[in-house]
């Protein structure tokens, strides 16, 4: 029985990224097979664990042989859908939205931002990192044009539930949001928060005398 | 029976800020009590998962009646540490470095950069945000004078080890990681990584088409 992909559980679908990201450093290592057990021991997840997450998406690897590490890595690429390139338009261009424009990491993993927007008069027409910034009317016209699929949002907090309402009427349905406020949208719409105060929340606790 | 601070599952302390961030919110709104099951659905977790994680903690709110959402709220404060101010020290003074010194995220947090620091002879002396840029031979010095206890790593994926080391030895205990690369570091240091590469990659899955 194959499951849909709305069925499988969205945390299963967020550690997807850490076992691809680790299959791609064990090809570089030349590594040919891993069991679960060592590839748990290397995320720091039990074996139960990652044998049960990637047993929603079918069979891999031998019983008692481990995982080809270059073939699990293809399948996880293409379930996750990073076997492809990525269209985003960046909201925002203050000194963050800056940050993201020349951001490194996005290029290599398949990302590429397409489309610059700024509500600020004296910043529409500007070029940054090779990018006209646009003015927020051009935003669905855009989409549709450039044949974007993701948003990225660097406005200020006050500013960020206007930039994703547009973006979610102009069918984009996955939001990259850096402003430090909870977005609402709607149940099919997908985002996911930067959001470095979290971070550092969840490590204050480590850090208290008892 | 206590707990110990260790014996609680990390993933649990990784919830707490969004609970108290939840909690922040809707004294905002006033609201005085509040029970697990409409907390749960605030926060779409399920009202069993929240009674389990509070319970770690001791008994919380009333049988029947939900809880308190001041004293909740401040609870978690004093659990997680964030009722007090926290000094960091950054690294690496690039763009995104930059854009890291002037988010308006951390202060109202309780999170201070005191500290600025870059390997780059042209860039030390020069000030940003307030703070003079500092040599990295004053890092271990300038963590004891100025109390920190909290490194932020913004300096290029090739560096960033050699960074977290140096931190390590400086007794810093807690890093946020804005550098594209996993951190090897000893089991009491925790880091939490700033990776928007991983966020995209866990939502493109939902934008694939069957």
């Amino acid at each position: 029985m194959k499951l849909r992909r709305e069925d499988i559980p969205e945390v299963v679908i967020m550690r997807l990224p850490l076992y691809l990201r680790m299959l791609r450093l064990l090809e570089k290592e030349n590594l040919q097979v891993i069991n679960s057990e060592e590839l748990g021991r290397r995320l720091q997840l039990t074996s139960a664990q990652i044998r049960k997450d990637l047993s929603y998406f079918g069979r891999f690897g031998k019983q008692g042989k481990g995982y080809n590490v270059s073939s699990l890595k293809e399948e996880l690429s293409r379930i996750l859908g990073v076997d492809r390139e990525w269209r985003m338009a960046l909201v925002g261009i203050g000194k963050l939205g800056r940050a993201i424009l020349s951001y490194g990491g996005f290029a290599p993993a398949g990302f590429r931002i397409v489309a610059a927007f700024d509500r600020d008069p004296e910043l529409v027409g500007r070029r940054v990192s090779g990018l006209i910034i646009q003015p927020m009317n051009e935003f669905e016209k855009t989409v549709v044009e450039k044949k974007i699929q993701i948003g990225i949002i660097a406005v200020p907090p006050t500013e960020a539930q206007g930039v994703v309402d547009q973006m979610v009427k102009s069918n984009i349905r996955a939001v990259l949001n850096y402003a430090p406020v909870m977005l609402r949208v709607p149940p099919n719409i997908k985002v996911r928060n930067i959001d470095p105060v979290l971070a550092l929340e969840s490590m204050t606790y480590y850090l208290v005398e008892d």
